[in-house]
């Protein structure tokens, strides 16, 4: 989930200074509104060493009044706080309603310390996410308004920020001493901190996860967030509800999809040779997951026109008809829709020793869904949280899950929507909405990123394909698929 | 929590009829009011083998339009739900939106199971506790109404319904084969249950406790159950809401209450002999346990009048004051007021080493609070679920907790007030309140009755105490901080 913010999100000082004036007016603004509704704020500040956090709520404390705002470092362990129940140091702390508590350090400091430990406990791991859980369930329940942040930096920029030898307008000042300790445990620290936040990652507390290389950008994308969910909250008492402060946070940055190398290509006679020897691998693949009874789960997403239909008829061309289902989703049937929008996936899925592909998926919750407002943003925050732990349990019943977005670019996309209106037995495929879809398109890419960061998991990865030449596309496809169907049979 | 349960509960015919009569027009008419509203009900129907619990879901179906309802017995296994993940078989029977759903045998049924194994995992059930938290959790979001039922009987009841001894009128027909393993186990599976049914017992989707002995109490109290929370759900679309429809469950029913034995008495002599023995185990105990840096929370509720505060300053004349802190509750201040309910108990717990006295406490949430309405419905049912975590917590930190009740008659209180009110020096304590809480007797009892059976677990155990002789229940209280001391410290 951690690589799909190094994407290299920066702000030059114009930009900065422009947007800080708006934001600070309007963080006061709700700042005193929410005090005004005796609503209390939780803003947990978490993130790898070296990332600012410390900065960042310097920043938060600048911008906003500070007197109606406590940070609580709880950095320095007292004895008071050790010869109590763990959770006491945070009962103490909380806000009154009305007030902001930040906290710098929070009930995921010691959920994170199990990185520099030798051999960490899973049953005691998974007990204190429950914890947390039920903590921020109880203190939303009361109204609590928390708000998350994941501060992220590369490996190698920790390793500046620890060593002071980052440029100076990056440099972060540090309280940790054992600043080596955790630059070593850096891989171990995300492995634990993915965990826990796909966890964590609820509706009423979800987190926020933000690229921390370029500080301006940082504090600017933070400060927006914030504004965001407090401005929401805000609003949801009063009625009718206005839509939400439009933020700005993403204006202009690049997202994960720009990642994603769209020059790609592969020649006509290298396609067809790796074609016919990934889809005969694949197809023995599909025999012997079968004899070994396993299953497997394919995802097509993408953008209209990516080209999932001509990749998936690959794939399918492949497998023997009697061991893969596909499945085509549009807008739900009357029954679905009398349902929960996961059971019309559920209800699809294959037994054992078969494969089940999904063109279009449970995804829509929060691509399509959301985009449109078809859900509330309630509904798809929380969506990441249902569907992390919908897949969770396919992996653990060993169904092999590979999911695909195919990417192209916007000009790609054009060109192919035109050749689709000149083409007489293509035409069929283009529509109104597939050109007004094409006008959302930086909200459907934000979508994309928060999707990929927030259901990205080591057992469930999303594989991002470079479209833009199908060839490439396809064969990405296959090989992804053979290779995860090989490293996971017997 | 189950002995709470065993108290003798039953209907004679003529009641029977009297109340199914009303009943059923009710049920009936919200079974159609939550079909017009599309709200989706799902009624879990457990409890241990042998407790008729098929025989209820008979009931049920008779007394409502079962053309609106599906029960899903789930007891034979097929083969096409053991080769998917675990939770198909249940997805694939969720109720469509104004429909109503029977499980008879649920997500639940796996979890008890594993009384019958050697040596079950424990992480292994953590962790499905944690998957039917979530998904329970992401049906409610999405507007299913969960009723939750436990049917209990004895052990011996039990033996009498498996092998068929039981009256006529009272036996249940059976479709398990494996009647034996499933008596042996009791005990085993009490505690599983007990376990499963705390961690369960969330304010969405709380769990009834149904005293199962007498067939028609049993049915009438689970009809008249269900009827309430389908009220409670109809009415929250309307507005203004309505009071719920007032339930007669428990009308002339004995409480758990009724099990203390309000004649104990204890003579003077012995009385002293015993002080003075209890209160000096329990100053070395104290000393012992400031040595090993362990502490002790001891809780206090009671009636009006039963004697806390005389039996507390037994307590304390016992402990060197450096040992312990007493707090008083009555209203909370405006700072409490300002934080969560549970935050004004967390500030007061003492460091390790001493004790805590609590003269009323969090309990004052599913008692006062409830009992006049401070506390909405939502907020007190979820609270149990609170308070267990919370308790949990400090046991955790090896706290020794115990909670005690002070009961007295409704006879003995009122011959206290009077004398109160006799005595010059007494009449401060008697106010209007007093007599107003006792004309609230009966829904205090059920309170208190709701509590017990909720929060008491085995290492947080309610200790009900006879207090119509104040010698009697002052050697109680300090017997049973002596005996838990003795037991918990090396």
């Amino acid at each position: 989930m951690f690589e799909a913010l190094e994407t290299g999100k920066f702000l030059d000082k114009d930009s900065y200074d422009e947007r800080e004036q708006v934001l600070r007016d309007q963080l006061l603004q709700y700042q005193f509104e929410l005090a005004q509704q005796q609503v209390p704020v939780i803003v947990v500040m978490a993130g790898v060493d070296g990332a600012g956090k410390g900065s960042v709520v310097h920043q938060l404390n600048t911008w906003m009044d500070p007197r109606g705002i406590e940070t609580n470092a709880l950095w320095m362990h007292s004895d008071e706080e050790e010869s109590r129940p763990h959770y006491w140091r945070y009962w103490r702390a909380l806000p009154r309603r009305g007030e902001i508590g930040i906290f710098l350090g929070s009930w995921y400091s010691r959920l994170l310390r199990v990185a520099l430990e030798d051999k960490p406990d899973r049953a005691r791991q998974a007990h204190r996410l429950t914890q947390i859980n039920d903590f921020e369930r109880l203190l939303t329940a009361d109204g609590y308004l928390i708000v998350k942040f994941w501060l992220h930096v590369t490996r190698e920029t920790q390793r500046l920020q620890l060593s002071e030898e980052a440029p100076i307008q990056q440099q972060n000042p540090r309280v940790g001493a054992d600043a080596k300790a955790w630059w070593k445990a850096y891989p171990a620290v995300l492995k634990y901190a993915q965990k826990a936040l796909l966890e964590t990652d609820t509706g009423n507390a979800p987190w926020h996860l933000v690229e921390a290389e370029d500080r301006r950008y940082r504090d600017i994308a933070v400060g927006e967030l914030l504004l965001d969910a407090m401005a929401t909250r805000s609003e949801r008492r009063d009625s009718p509800p206005s839509p939400p402060v439009p933020t700005n946070i993403s204006r202009g940055q690049p997202t994960v999809l720009d990642t994603v190398d769209t020059q790609a290509r592969l020649g006509k006679k290298e396609y067809r040779e790796q074609l016919a020897d990934y889809q005969n691998r694949l197809q023995d693949l599909a025999w012997k997951a079968h004899r070994q009874q396993r299953s497997f789960v394919a995802v097509f997403e993408g953008w209209d026109a990516a080209g999932k239909g001509s990749a998936i008829r690959r794939v399918t061309g492949a497998i023997d008809p009697r061991l893969y289902h596909l499945v085509q989703y549009a807008a739900p049937t009357d029954e679905e829709r009398d349902h929960h929008y996961l059971w019309r996936f559920w209800r699809n899925l294959q037994r054992n020793g078969r494969a089940t592909l999904f063109d279009r998926s449970w995804y829509g919750r929060v691509l399509v869904e959301r985009v449109e407002g078809f859900a509330s943003h309630e509904q798809w925050q929380r969506a990441y949280n249902e569907i992390n732990q919908f897949e969770e349990q396919l992996v653990e019943h060993d169904i092999v899950l590979c999911k695909f977005w195919l990417h192209i670019s916007p000009e790609e996309q054009l060109a192919r929507f035109k050749e689709r209106e000149a083409t007489p037995h293509k035409q069929y495929k283009i529509t109104e909405e597939d050109w007004r879809n094409r006008e959302k398109w930086r909200d459907y890419e934000l979508a994309v990123e928060d999707m990929v960061a927030h259901t990205s998991t080591a057992d469930a990865p999303w594989t991002l394909v470079a479209g833009n030449d199908k060839y490439y596309a396809r064969i990405q496809i296959l090989s992804t698929l053979c290779e995860r169907l090989e490293a996971a049979l017997d």
